[in-house]
């Protein structure tokens, strides 16, 4: 049977240990495509970990830029399917219908709600009108270290399957504020973005975004469209991550495991020099 | 300085441990956008780490189902940047110009070459015209075991990263064939599939595909593009990459750690029950 949410599916599977065959059954992380759609046209088909579809949709329609606020959105409702489920198409009204100058050159079609998809050239990258972030924002260091734990600790499909990213939001005394998981990293991300619109919390000022995996210029991207000060990871960034970055102003942490971290950017949210 | 290759950039960070601040130098993934051309059409724009991007145009025209052989290409020719670098646009000239049937649909544009990236409905995901694979190649277990720690000596921009997934060929006896990085996990395994069609060994029936990522949907659909019948992977594969290995034959391998791995689909090429 699949779980309401249908985040992960059973199967049977067959382990081999040191020899040893035997028939098991193993929890797989869900793996479907989301069809999003704004006022009817079709704008992506995402692979996606179903749960939390409309909070995906609405994450993706901002960070990708087509719109500000909740006040823009009039209704986001899903298809189901014939089994009385949440299906894989879901449709965003919008107020004013889809920005004129999004049209003619998006059109785009993305693998996990990616943030480049649809510019028809690499020219595009720069010019999405991204504004540099405001340096109000601090963290003390040793709250940075405590976030992987509870990151962590929270991911209970993870947990079953190994299988999911996870992106989460932190307060600047190190509280869980949201945590969203998803077979793609940026569907994480937009996931926590969309709910965060939802809740009427955007620009995220005050926050701090802590992904499970790399930081790629796509999750950055997407993380300043959001207006989020600080984005942390326990892995590596790219190098277009860091450049990116530090252009717009953004701190970002990588390696962020144990009592230790490396800041690549914007150093002064997070670290006092003596 | 650059590499020839791009692949490692250097930069300055700062890093805190328990307390303490240090500045120092760190390798990054390079990321950089690539847009592929075909005939001079825009087929997509990728973000992918710099190095073998002929093998990524010609294994992403592969997988995509726009060209079958080698004989196909004409030329593969890249834009070089005004410092005599390759650059980040790369057109590969085909024989009989792009197939009519991808035109109008495809338009695609993605984040790591995906492969669902321009199909403008969740319809089109099974219609790829993908084959099953024969079941003729089988591999012993314990040479199954040996592949990973290959695959991590090899992984020399990982190393200094930390951030670069991996995609290998190896043959029935475990030996490495061919290795490719990238920061993007389809890329890697794009950038294989191309080295293999420009060498023309497609299809890839008696090898094995390893991949340090998760096996996802399209991992495992490029996978079957190029006709290999087992991929392997150190982590949990996505519930709808199972269903398209069973349905098309394929054996999926999840888990593979030391002396232990675990078979989701078609266990006869790896098994041998008593």
């Amino acid at each position: 049977m699949d779980s309401p949410l249908r985040s992960v599916e059973l199967t049977e599977v067959t382990e081999w240990e040191d020899g040893q065959i035997r028939s098991s059954s193993d929890d797989l992380a869900a793996e479907e495509p989301l069809q999003i759609l704004a006022c009817g046209d079709p704008l992506v088909v995402t692979m996606r970990t179903p749960g939390h579809d409309p909070e995906l949709a609405a994450g993706f329609l901002r960070t990708e830029g087509l719109i500000e606020s909740r006040d823009q959105i009039l209704s986001i409702h899903g298809q189901e399917s014939m089994e009385g489920q949440a299906g894989n198409t879901i449709d965003v009204e919008l107020r004013d219908g889809v920005p004129e100058r999004e049209k003619p050159q998006r059109n785009f079609f993305s693998n996990s709600s990616c943030g480049l998809c649809g510019k028809a050239s690499i020219d595009a990258v720069r010019t999405r009108g991204l504004r540099a972030l405001g340096s109000g924002f601090t963290i003390v260091a040793e709250t940075l270290c405590s976030l992987p734990a509870q990151l962590r600790a929270q991911q209970s499909v993870f947990e079953r399957t190994g299988g999911l990213h996870a992106a989460a939001l932190f307060s600047a005394d190190g509280d869980l504020v949201v945590l969203r998981e998803d077979i793609g990293r940026h569907n994480a991300v937009d996931k926590v973005v969309g709910w965060a619109l939802l809740q009427n919390m955007i620009p995220l000022s005050n926050y701090v975004l802590l992904v499970s995996g790399r930081g790629g210029f796509e999750i950055i991207q997407k993380a300043i469209a959001a207006g989020v000060p600080i984005v942390a990871s326990v892995s590596a960034p790219s190098s277009l991550a860091v450049q990116l970055a530090r252009e717009l102003n953004l701190t970002l942490i990588g390696f962020l495991r144990g009592r230790r971290f490396v800041v690549y950017s914007c150093e002064s949210r997070c670290l006092v020099r003596h």
